[in-house]
């Protein structure tokens, strides 16, 4: 990307340390040495080879803008870092390097590599959502609101209820984050261990087992070593678990996505229901000293958004000809580790939203009144249907609202004044129909139940 | 859709047939009498009202254009028909229909019971197209061929490992699809089931229960008499379920493309390798008689690609504000569906192409030879560089691999004749070098280590 | 698709009433009759040929349920097309039948034909859109309310102003759309017009001109008989003229879509400030009677986030290889042609919704004092800051606000009662620094310019 | 971006070093000083003050990782900028900085200021391909090849028609890029030049005219002064501008694409009739010395796909809130200036590869032979039909054809010795029907007419 002006703020900052072109470097070497040493375990290199490599590359500075600049003649960054690391060996050992593998081998493991601590990172930071808004969701679960759909005032509910819901979604892109794996990549050129199975390898002889497997042996000794998972097979051009990573990275960016939505409709200056959490100079407006703008949620926005794009390049870029892409495979890099840096930025977001919104129970009470009780009709209709039937219940509840909002006083009592319902009803009755906070259906019970999921590993 | 004529040929007949208005009509019934039921059987109803809901209804005849008219009006297919299906019932049961619900607790419970059969459907295609695989792959485990890396010639393999790949992708595919839950949706208007939670609920009293917990207990009833899956919660503007679905179904969508890239590549008339099964008029060319279309190819591809664009509607859809979409649910259905649909037809395609390929050795055998030996290079340099250094060996092998392309000899005699390889290494160790079917590296343990997978359950 | 009662409300009645598969037919049945009009000009089929073949053809009833059917087998539906044509034609007929054209040849010209009705009823809408906003923009040139930012209140504005960046929006989309080519498509298998360029063509001579210029005559000469626009050469696999039109559709898309948000946001029921026009059974609750949904936001919402899905797959599918697609083309279809059913549905609920808004002056000024008149700090701000320096003019402008709000006094009063401001400042001048409407910037010039590059046309 | 290693091959080296952190404050502050120049051109600010704002920032080291971090709070650049630059300002001239400006203004404005130099550098990229193009088709005007539809070889053409279509895409999408405004972005808080109208500001009083027109004046002296265009009105949720650049850059990648697609195929090993120019370490393969891979082709592909991804971002992002975006704005930034920088990397390789490739019309001819002459199976078709009727024809040319790929002899003579034929068909004719040189159809003709088009300005 060319500016970090404009990207970084949509960014994890800790990720960012950690996901830059040091780091693929040190995962790539991190693959040919993991490489080496299983071969060498495997009898295929020359005792002690693996860790000479290591001596002597572990510490060597790498030339990192001449391997930026290599990529473009190759295509992918291994190519110039196999070739700097090869030209950093004593010679005797250089024909040991990169063995067997491929540039597609080395990048996409070190993907891995690098998506393992976001993995991790996106976990604790769902993990953190999650007591967050449990906290909030008990804390607020008689906190009556009203619900709002086609953003209309509707029916009443609590806010626990609505936090529970946020709860559930983070927590279900988190299990389905955790579901994923990250396998290693190791088959060679044509993805079949070409030249690993048999005499003339290195020079070294096998012992007596089918030498077709040792391949796999090797790719799966490479993924234990390296912590990765094991894949049936080499994955080359099947773009499964890209795919399932893109997509599950997506699904968190959605969820938090929501977020962010519903705390920006809710701190609207007219809705006012909930604030985002101050910090220092956070959502100032340099020329509107009044104003406390939700930065948080048009960044958490902004990112998501971001990762619905560059995860629409992973669908479209799923089939890959033959036994290698050819721009297909290029096309995953970016949009892939992006998304990751942009859903940890948009986590950090949305932790400190769960951890600190303000909520501000007044003004949901102010604003279940703003219809003058025009959303407690229909239990006022439920009421007064069995008596009336259900036509005349219709008219009679929405003259009554119409009469309260008009003249502002409570819809109870603009029901109790409407002639045709004297007698009719008893006013405990209208009150309690027209009582939002008597009208909350299963929100607590949608809480608990939603607290009880969510603390279950 | 407008026109029959430009979609139907990428989605699945059968599907298409099972999955129309009728269909709709007749899973929104489904829905309604299920609630009613499961209500009645909480006591909320009458006995025997949903029964005579059913007869009455069950043999209604919908005027389904009436209900697409009255769509555009409402937003929703359910606005229309529960008026309609109201009208039909007798007037004393009218108030105890679709009860505590709302629209969008009919819609999306009727998509997920149209999907079902879908994914049912999809199921068994993939398994169809694994065992093809697992056939396909065993036939061909010694078929040797070359692989090809962004599309250039590079080292060999056999065809049975190419088909591993594909059917592990299909298959991958197929695992995920078979997690997928197809949840239930019942909340009422809020999401909360308003009115549910006390007295006046319909005249009927409740025991003594948690009143508050009404609601989920009959969510949890009625998936299980829709046999659809229970939600923690109403899932009304938490769409993880459907993002999971749609991506789930994408990631078909790619497992098959891929397939049918490589099968359009291969069949490419300079390469040859396989065909498309024949069949009445299929890929035949108006005016090219000789011609033979690889149309299922296009067909797949033709409904991936839209597949994606549908899914990534899915994608920026997923942040819907508070207690119900304002267009972003709506933006859901047809894409959802449509993939379903899309993916099938890819499927049914694909089964036919894995079930019915034509495999030409001969032509994979007429290719190994095109390079005139030099896709062998990279094993005659790892024969030579013991004995001649890197460097020597590597220009070696490159001028003999240009010798034998030029004068049209086979890659071991023009080493054989290179001066500078005389009385060097032994002719049978270069025959053996340059013999492409000594040089499939894990191929034969690949396809025994897939077929082991793709048939454990 | 598969089902009228999901896609049917987003899209225009009218179109699909327009565009169906008889339509389809008839454009087959157009551009082949047309094609043999120019051979026949030209000298390549014998003298009233083409009169008969439309003789034969016109009034022939398509089986168009066959052509359905075959369109999966040969991918398309001018293969079996041509097929029925041809045999309804006398014997002597069938081999002048389409001659020298190739099936893309046909679609790609028959999906133009389709569209261009399209685009006037889509420039005919913007048109009506025009008007209804120029008009609206003027009534409200001076209806004061209050500008958002990141949905916060920020300054004010007229409601005109607001109303102009819509119209405008809109207008740059139809302009956009205006510019577009609908380009006739004609070259025959491989785009080279093969066999129309010499000797042998159907028995018939050539006179002496450059026989390689006559498939370009036929092509110029078709597109002129059509009335679609010339392209510079066949077009098969440069699909610009396919992206262009996908593109400004889905601009068409955008700017209604950000009428529909501002409409739904200002809809919302503590903001009130417009309602969507009423309508027989438009956006009504089927259970809560109080509730005016934005249902006509809500489909237009709908419709635009379906057409952004659809061009991401024109977008991909830009390059196709060689001389055909393989997919890339067949998935271009729907896609292309269902975008503007939905665009041209959504533009219909644009010109209600401009036509007919109700707009509510008295909610925009109550909304405007639900600061307390921070809003107006800025101003305030600016009027103190010479006398009193920067910082105390900030800190008293924030204090007073704060103090207004609290005590529900205005503004001016707050500031005129700060002990810091007792003699600074002239209570005229307070009042007219807090008066929203006196602080409109260059809301009227806007509408002004605004109506005057409306109009121009 | 987290990476160089991973996105670098694909941007443009040039357009990175022009368009990166420093070069975004630079055009912060030229719209910083150009606003103070026409403000105070017009009266607004005391004489002198622009000048002196210009010496005490021109020169003043901005700390760039300061407003990087200030970006986070903030949400966006524009807000530690005008904080950094007023603190380095002498005290009296601060609040004459930024004035009636918000950060929205400054950050659309400079994109604009940014992409300028891309968009020449992409209009001066596209007219070198073009001038290659031209070169190119016309050094093989006469060069046979085959075509291929859906990748099977169909009729034959020559390759000059085939560059003419990829000049054509490349020149039409040079010319919507050529359309593009960029225009600048100034209205202040709500995008109605807030407090530029009337007594009070800064100070000053104001000549006689309208105020309210005073900000779009200063808007149309900003864009003068900054060479920029002049929009209708502030256009700041108005994105049709955005909305036209990104799908015109896309289109341009498209047509990059395209002929990265084409020349991928045509390099196959096995096709061989075009190759890459060749460059040092360009397109080798670490193991595989024989290989020379399409590295340029797969780096345009990877480029596109991901403009694809961020273009679908922007489609996305058009409808933005009421008077600024609450994260759909902040979403625009990357995927509009990275797209840029994508597609001036995908057309540098562009250029090369018009310029340099290798072409082998050897190969062309051997691919046209490799059916035996069923690629003229329509040709012998036609010439047979009249005498033979239609059906005899078809079988005898298909008989003949698989003859001749049997026997490895030419199709002529195939169908000489046909014995059907015998005494019927002159062997000349047969020769000439036979003969994919002389069935070229309009390709000479498209040649000329493209070349004439493209040079035509």
């Amino acid at each position: 990307m060319s500016d970090a002006l404009l990207q970084h703020p949509f960014m994890s900052q800790a990720a960012l340390n950690e996901c830059n072109a040091q780091a693929m470097v040190a995962g790539m070497l991190a693959f040919e040495l993991a490489l080496a040493e299983v071969q060498e375990a495997r009898g295929l290199l020359p005792e002690g080879v693996a860790a000479q490599m290591r001596q002597a590359l572990e510490g060597h500075a790498f030339d990192i803008s001449s391997i930026g600049a290599g990529v473009a003649s190759g295509g992918n960054a291994a190519i110039p870092f196999v070739k700097q690391a090869r030209a950093a060996l004593p010679a005797e050992l250089r024909r040991h390097f990169h063995l067997g593998a491929t540039s597609q081998d080395v990048i996409d493991s070190v993907l891995m590599l690098m998506l393992k601590p976001r993995l991790a990172a996106l976990d604790a930071l769902l993990r953190r959502c999650r007591s967050a808004a449990v906290e909030l969701m008990q804390a607020h679960e008689t906190t009556v609101m009203v619900g709002r759909t086609l953003m209309q005032q509707a029916l009443p509910l609590t806010f626990g209820v609505k936090v529970a819901h946020w709860g559930i979604g983070l927590e279900q892109a988190r299990r389905r984050l955790a579901t994923l794996e990250l396998p290693v990549q190791f088959g060679g050129a044509v993805a079949v261990h070409s030249g690993l199975d048999g005499p003339g390898l290195d020079g070294q002889g096998l012992d007596g087992t089918d030498p077709s497997g040792l391949g796999l042996e090797l790719m799966d000794a490479l993924a234990q070593r390296l912590e990765l998972s094991v894949p049936v097979l080499p994955w080359h051009t099947d773009r499964q678990p890209i795919h399932a990573l893109a997509t599950a990275l997506d699904a968190v960016a959605g969820a938090a996505e929501k977020l962010a939505l519903d705390v920006a409709l809710l701190t609207q200056t007219e809705v006012g229901e909930v604030s985002e959490p101050g910090g220092e100079g956070m959502g100032e407006s340099s020329s509107m000293p009044h104003k406390r703008n939700p930065v948080r949620c048009a960044l958490i926005r902004g990112a998501a958004r971001q990762v619905h794009g560059h995860v629409s390049v992973i669908l479209n870029a799923q089939a890959q000809p033959l036994e290698r892409g050819l721009g297909e495979w290029h096309a995953e890099w970016t949009p892939l580790l992006d998304s990751a840096l942009l859903v940890e930025g948009a986590l950090e977001q949305a932790c400190v939203l769960l951890e600190g919104l303000e909520v501000h129970p007044e003004a949901m009470r102010r604003n279940l009144a703003v219809t003058g009780g025009g959303i407690m009709a229909e239990p006022v209709l439920r009421l007064l249907a069995p008596t009336l039937g259900q036509d005349a219940a219709k008219r009679i509840s929405a003259e009554a609202a119409e009469t309260a909002r008009l003249q502002g006083v409570a819809y109870a009592e603009a029901l109790q004044a409407h002639p045709e319902l004297q007698g009719q009803v008893e006013a405990q009755a209208l009150r309690q129909a027209t009582d939002p906070a008597l009208y909350l259906g299963s929100s607590q019970a949608q809480v608990r139940r939603a607290a009880a999921w969510l603390q279950r590993e």
